[in-house]
């Protein structure tokens, strides 16, 4: 029997992170052996053995960790956001000086919310029409919701590959907005709702026909099992990865 | 047994005409005696012995038909758009002095469209969040959607019935206006698909639960056991009726 | 300023009473004044000076446990099942020796429950077929649920007021049970889903046209604005109660 | 500008064959040189030069039909059902004989049903929980439908790719079947309504999240796109092809 992967959480006091936390400690095949939050030094990470680092902080921490972990050895799993090009271009440097080391940066991780955005890029080659419904609880501060903005970019590669043109709409008068946002071309709505937390339609038509692909995330654990998968992967995928599908097999 | 009753369908040319004659003409109890396009006289109708007429002509037209069907004791079931006070208020002041005869005049004929503005206004009362999405053909020029208006109202006089404040949202940054219209404080979303013809869906959101409407006109004869209903039930409803729901059993 | 009503908890271990407890500690207008566990005597309720008791113990408890409040004058909001024609009788005999005393029995405390059921009944007079989809977590011991089968009685009564005959249904050959349990000639089919909670869809079909009822709940505090409900409003409507839509603003 | 591909097809004065009359005569790519009914010879087809037939006729027909296209050198998509191991091992018989002729039997040329069922495939690797509901018409003979048997076995091949064990389902009691068809250790439930056509509703569940892939058929005409992708791409697929995810790019 192999030894458990050590992995350390950080960002480990905010929602996201004690929810990796219980993740990690509830495996059998991985063992947490740091938990560190925004006032711990990282060399308490060393100091644990840690071969796998998850990072749930904030957009101005989350860089230094990362390169930090190349540096010292350590694979990465980041869930945090503010990744730019210039960001992931340091990471990719750093890369090249430590070939065996590998980062993931995954803008989502449930499963289901990747599963989406892959199948919509490939039916977006078959259908006229396409828009995007996203929903989440009212406290959200953002919309639309980056999960979305990445499904409409996808759509908008499936068109592109299938030579499809623009989406049809004849709407001339629409004093209010009611026809949402246009990202990529694509029309994205975004609704807002207690008791919700995060939930993304996405809608094809064609004449006589529909097809919908829907993802609901009812609870925070609906992320657990895509940072598990990139835990567990992060280690035979060297160099930097963006995007949990990267790791699945969609074909 | 009782004579058919007998109807005469104006704007029989148009989509929604057609359908209507066809509907009339199938029905045992009712009989079609004229089919009036927009070169007829009105002295057909007279001629034909019309009991009711079933106007779904132009908004320039509609206000004349239904002068004109009081004034010879005929009763107007109508499915025109273009009606404001001032039209309501010379056909409330000709049927004053025409005191049997009964007119409707109904803004949707779907029977669920109807259904789902009454619910909306009833569970409005008891939740926190509400949003509309409204959805049709990408040929639709106007965004709303005349019933997502309607609807927002309903649910605009629940709350208020309710004593509920507004309806809680804490975006801060929406560059591209993706939360859609706000309509008498609701939300509402329109979404234009090939494929769908009229479709709307009212969501409902309090801590840990969700309550959705929803209703789906898949084709135009949807619409006509509405305007079938308002045919037979027109005459025992004297004076000026909004709205096919005060025809209807909703208690 | 009025002072708070008192409340007393039932079955207080259990995963709906300890929600009940945080509701009702959690209300202005309520104290909770005693959590009462299967080990512990009702005399802590009576000592409490309780004014209104929720039940939320287990079948073979409740009608006990509601006798006995009527007889210390307590109002009862009960929320256990297990109740027949014969128990609910005792209640209605021992609340005519005590008239000024209200019980409230309901088989279900989402109030989004209770609308579904309130508005399939009204639905139902206007469409021709009626099925219904009850959705709930894989640990589920019964199917179908409760309510699904409340609300497949309340489509019967609707289809019996309109006076409309058999769902149509042409099947011939269904070797497998696909078309799943006909509960008052209303078909009703169960998913056992991981993730879900407990969720009902109510979908009526005419020629042309569709209307969805669908109700979500995705946590057991949704329970809680109808048990709180309950609690104020059972010492305004003495004797029994069957629903909480009974207390409810449906017209 | 090459010239139109010659179409016959048989079973023309069927609803699929008048639709795909339509279609073929719609297409400016496509000739229609031949409508075939029952009691008409399949010299006609020979005489009217056709490249390509489309087969929609009964499934007593079918194979005599593909048998004689093969011997004469015309390709054949065919949307006839009741093929079977021996009626299409006699197909492949004969394309040994004629290597440069296409074959495509396809159960469903619903695009969007075809999607459905390879993403059902993909998705069902990730998820604990699956079942299917398929939505018809009230006049289908027969339950569950074809496309849904073959999604169920689509998710039995994913779950086993996957190395999953059984749905988890708790069900002690349900006495009246609303648990629905067990297929391929997948749980089918068949509603049947009216206004509906053709529905097919895939839901994946997973502690704290749901996937919902969902494909409606509101038309008939809904399924001519598919049969053309079928008619311009059978004489680029040698031999016999089952699916028209055969002829996709589903990567």
């Amino acid at each position: 029997m192999t030894s458990p992967l050590r992995v350390a959480v950080l960002g480990a006091s905010g929602r996201m992170g004690r929810a990796a936390c219980a993740a990690v400690d509830d495996a059998d095949d991985l063992e947490l052996v740091a938990r560190i939050g925004s006032s711990d030094s990282l060399d308490q990470v060393a100091d644990a053995g840690a071969q796998v680092i998850v990072d749930l902080t904030v957009p101005s921490a989350t860089q230094g960790n990362v390169l930090w972990a190349i540096e010292h050895g350590i694979h990465a799993v980041v869930g945090t956001t503010g990744w730019d090009d210039e960001s992931r271009g340091a990471v990719r440097s750093a890369l090249e000086k430590n070939p065996g080391i590998g980062v993931l940066i995954a803008p989502n991780f449930a499963i289901g919310a990747v599963l989406t955005m892959r199948f919509a890029e490939i039916a977006a080659r078959y259908y006229e029409s396409a828009e995007i419904i996203e929903m989440h609880h009212p406290d959200k501060l953002d919309a639309p919701s980056g999960t979305a903005q990445h499904t409409a970019a996808a759509i908008a590669r499936g068109r592109a590959d299938a030579g499809l043109g623009p989406i049809p709409d004849a709407t001339e008068k629409d004093p209010d907005g009611a026809r949402g946002a246009l990202v990529e071309g694509v029309r994205v709505h975004a609704v807002r709702q207690r008791g919700l937390l995060a939930h993304e339609v996405v809608q094809f038509g064609g004449t006589g026909e529909q097809l919908i692909l829907r993802h609901d995330s009812f609870d925070r654990v609906s992320f657990m099992p895509g940072v598990l998968l990139g835990v567990r992967e992060v280690a035979s995928h060297p160099g930097l990865t963006i995007g949990l599908d990267g790791y699945m097999d969609l074909g």
